[in-house]
């Protein structure tokens, strides 16, 4: 069998392969407070958008350790995560704060139901996956919101062609001993966009919380309503 | 009468002056196609997303010199542009392809009529003026579509801040006569999305058309419905 060192296929399997090798040192990062972005803005920027709307029942999608089912049971918002990495719903479970499911993008558990809002914290990673959630999560939101957090694709582009594609990025920042991190799918704003108006998601804000240090986003927020 | 430099009224009232006073210089610069980025890429990108929505009529606001209704004409698209700025309007009326009309955004002329498209192209310079503009124009677009190309808030962003405020760039890279160019207030993404949304438009499409030599977006195209 040949496959291409970059191919999608390749890029979809190391994506999923890298996060259970890594879920050790990624629950580590996490729960150490170690990703400066998301302790300064993005944890507090997602838990914002999300009370704005004020769901009762929450669908996180990779949900990893489970930090943002924690923060919102005290608030009276039932949580239900989904990780395709059975270590960090092992850890999710442990620490509590909502029910959690190992399931991958793929093919939603029916038994999972329907819920008020669904939410991404930097966790839509991949290409044809994610196409196939957006595809099938409109029908667990009947009207409902979906909020994707994620990384904001004219600041995350760096150096590199801006457009869609598979990047290698470093964990070394909060992970020195992770040589190898999961690789993910680069989307434009323009691609985000059209992702979501073609699966029938109405797209209602874009928030671009900002780094105190620099004043530039931090990351970009889409709010979109089920239509 | 006292008055801050860079109050909002002042910075509303040089931008008026100073598009009536380089009026001359504009037309030049747009005729003699000296702002590369509307050649290599912007013109065409809007007239391109004009066409993905097939309007018969179309309001251009802000048309300046008409570039715009000369180039729809021959395509059976009717258009009227207004403009602040009477020889921008004499000079378009002179050129041909439309009917031409001096207004500002505050009060569009009821005698207008309605459309099935509005189309702002790096016109929407203002901040109150442009935000009265939106509370009025979906009632002059029933069923249709609007759609606004602009600086990419990212890009045009340069090192100042990344939020809302009037800016002062520089026209010299096209007029270089032209010492004290019009203000224009800067929006970021978010609040662009915002002031869509606040006013009944439902974005339907966010497009980055890209500059080839830099490969990074020469411009941010909103397509938005009346909802």
């Amino acid at each position: 069998m040949t496959t291409e060192p970059d191919s999608a296929d390749t890029n979809e399997t190391l994506l999923g392969q890298r996060w259970r090798r890594h879920s050790d040192a990624w629950i580590d990062a996490v729960r150490a407070r170690r990703i400066p972005s998301r302790v300064a803005v993005t944890d507090q920027a997602l838990v914002d958008a999300i009370l704005d709307y004020r769901p009762d029942t929450l669908l996180d999608l990779g949900c990893g350790e489970g930090w943002l089912a924690r923060r919102l049971a005290p608030l009276g918002i039932a949580v239900t995560g989904i990780d395709a990495a059975p270590a960090l719903i092992d850890a999710a479970r442990e620490a509590g704060g909502g029910r959690f499911v190992v399931a991958g993008y793929d093919a939603l558990p029916p038994a999972l139901g329907s819920f008020a809002m669904a939410v991404s914290n930097f966790a839509l990673l991949g290409k044809e996956p994610v196409e196939r959630l957006l595809a099938n999560l409109p029908q667990r939101l009947p009207g409902g919101h979906f909020i994707v957090q994620t990384l904001h694709p004219l600041i995350a582009c760096g150096e590199q062609p801006y457009r869609d594609g598979w990047r290698r990025d470093s964990w070394t920042a909060f992970s020195a001993g992770v040589e190898e991190p999961p690789p993910w799918y680069f989307r434009t704003l323009e691609s985000w966009v059209r992702l979501f108006g073609a699966h029938g998601l109405r797209l209602l804000e874009l928030r671009e919380p900002r780094a105190p240090a620099t004043g530039q986003p931090a990351s970009v927020v889409f709010i979109a309503a089920v239509s």
